[in-house]
């Protein structure tokens, strides 16, 4: 009889946002008058922006004339796309990064959840507490995350670094020692930024203790400060420890398009073997590259008009969460985040659990947000807003948080 | 130091097409005045059709738009596609498939090279020889298939089953029990296809055996002769032993737009555990959804004039394999293939190998083929053409290979 991954069964619960969803339906369905506001799932609300569509319909009709139709898109991606991407996402910003180090994919999300395949089976993790799921769930699957302790909500094998109020949300070196260590920042869940400073200390660490980096710099877009940096690359010596994910979902709103990409630097070796090679042989085999018309929307972005586009959709999410941030303090919520991200960071009030105050904020204001704790054991006792509502949603989803 | 995946180093060479397309372009660049045909690698030429960039069109307008726009799609795929594909692939030819069974995806190639996660870490795989090199690959990648043979070009824990001209290109029952076998009929690299006794017998020894079966129908358009199963599910109990795979790619052209879907009935059990709720697992932690306007363009697939348009466009590749066969028939090619399937598989004249024969036609009629060798040992001493180019393109090959 054949056997299943049984590591599958490791998994507690279902993915956090399914749970969400599940939780939302069955209070819509017991109150179908009820207009929820969701501000809990960071997906975009605006529309894609007129350069993208412009950009969209003349791949379509590319796609249907013989003369200019696309069929299999080369595995890492067109040539058009990684060029800018590798120019205008780093070279401008002085990052030595090359369009051939480039890898265009259908998102990050499934560039964050596959990366780890490519090392060994007993790699050690180490995640920031609270964190996205993907990182853990998809170690969990491979193997890698050892037993699950319930009461604790961590696993015996991976290396926890708590984001807390003490140290800014931004963890601390670990003392035991990982092999991959995956950091997001601006962060998601707790929109908090890192200074470059800071992230060169990680970056050294990387390289003198052997570990690679995973770095999703999904929500560079939202920083406003100086002295963020937008890219792992800008630090020095990144090139032999860091893998750097991005996304097209939060500064273009390509959450329904789906578009990311993954830089792995040739300097990035193992003795012989270089992780660039071996994961070009991972898109080759298992991956058959993104749509030809997605591409040429990613194109566009890097266009004058493009880059207007995004400014603006990303002024309008920053002034959500300007009000969300403002709003809430007033209030008297402890808040943070929301200034180099689209995401608000805050305590829950009275002591309450994480999914206490999901529960009391669907029920008496009908808003979704999401529980800090189905981040990781430290994200208890904390709730995630993004800004990714519609002004309109958001200015009143505050007015109901304030009524109740 | 961080250590990796070293079952990447034991895949031997590069991925198949990925060695081709050096060779042609390095030719190219040789001879830059010579005018390649390629019937090699099996990507369409004919564009998408009217109603398919029609449904583009109209969704991509409708992502403009603040009250049509649409995010994150669900994990799972878009009901208004999941319904059309259960009903009108499935239960229309009277197979038990119902929509919350479809998994929408962007491509064959990625679920067929993801579903071997859901198996345990010993599993044995059984494979047609020769074979679409996705199916090992991704299970070397996994560290299942033992050790590489370069002699034989086999792995020590695969267990291989010769597809040759004695058995018409369909296998045998394995005599070593496996796991998880592969089927992939209509085939790729012979283009045989398999009767419905036949494949029943197939369904048969998976229950009896316990094993699973992975069924790749994504040249399932092609199929032009009586009782040959569009389907697994046209066989009695498949639902209990059976996944299966479809595209978008080789029936509407969608090489270029990526789509395709994947069948895991409810009732594939292995004890408890469902290998539905673990493939639905997998597409929440580690996939977001194919693109909103791709699947409305999958959609159109279903309506009269997706359909209409579908039939002309196999029509078109078939006229080729047509001519193909009939050609290379003449010129005294022993050929086969081609009649329910767009690919022609044809034995190499005068005792040449696959690859002899390969930089043949490229240097003398300017065509590129695909070597058998590189589907697997069996498939040494044979060459595949694909029916997928222009008619022009197609004649003109053959001109030129009856001219040397």
């Amino acid at each position: 009889m054949f056997r299943i991954n049984e590591n599958y069964s490791k998994l507690p619960g279902s993915y956090l946002f399914s749970t969400i969803a599940k939780k939302v339906s069955a209070y819509k369905e017991a109150n179908p008058d009820k207009k929820i506001i969701r501000l809990g799932i960071g997906d975009v609300t605006l529309p894609l922006s007129a350069p993208v569509i412009e950009a969209l319909h003349r791949a379509v009709d590319e796609m249907g004339d013989a003369e200019h139709f696309h069929g299999y898109a080369p595995d890492l991606g067109y040539a058009f796309l990684r060029e800018k991407i590798a120019e205008q996402d780093f070279r401008l910003r002085g990052c030595e990064v090359y369009a051939d180090e480039i890898f265009v994919s259908d998102g990050a999300k499934c560039d964050s959840g596959n990366i780890q395949e490519l090392f060994a089976a007993d790699t050690k993790i180490a995640v920031c507490d609270p964190v996205y799921p993907v990182y853990v769930d998809s170690n969990v699957m491979a193997g890698r995350t050892g037993t699950y302790d319930p009461v604790t909500g961590t696993w015996s094998n991976v290396i926890y670094m708590p984001c807390t109020e003490e140290n800014g949300f931004t963890a601390e070196l670990p003392k035991e020692r990982p092999d991959l260590i995956y950091l997001c920042f601006p962060n998601n869940p707790t929109g908090a930024a890192i200074t470059k400073d800071r992230l060169q200390k990680w970056v050294d660490y990387a390289n003198e203790n052997g570990a690679v980096i995973i770095y999703d710099a999904a929500y560079e877009a939202y920083i406003s400060e100086q002295n963020i940096p937008h890219s792992i690359y800008e630090c020095a010596n990144a090139r032999t420890c860091a893998i750097e994910i991005r996304s097209f979902s939060k500064n273009a709103g390509f959450t329904g398009l789906r578009l990311g990409y993954t830089v792995v630097p040739k300097d990035l070796m193992c003795g012989e073997a270089s992780l660039h090679d071996m994961w070009a042989r991972r898109h080759g085999t298992k991956y058959n590259g993104a749509p030809y018309i997605v591409q040429r929307a990613g194109e566009v972005c890097y266009s004058e008009q493009g880059k207007k586009a995004i400014r603006e959709q990303v002024a309008y999410y920053m002034e959500n969460a300007a009000r969300i941030r403002s709003g809430l303090t007033e209030m008297g919520y402890s808040v943070s985040g929301g200034v180099n991200a689209p995401y608000i960071w805050l305590k829950t009030p009275d002591g309450m659990s994480s999914w206490e105050f999901f529960d009391y904020l669907l029920q008496n204001a009908n808003v979704v947000g999401t529980p800090g704790s189905g981040f990781g054991p430290n994200g208890e006792g904390y709730f995630r807003l993004t800004a990714f509502g519609t002004h309109e949603n958001t200015l009143e989803a505050l007015s109901r948080i304030r009524g109740i």
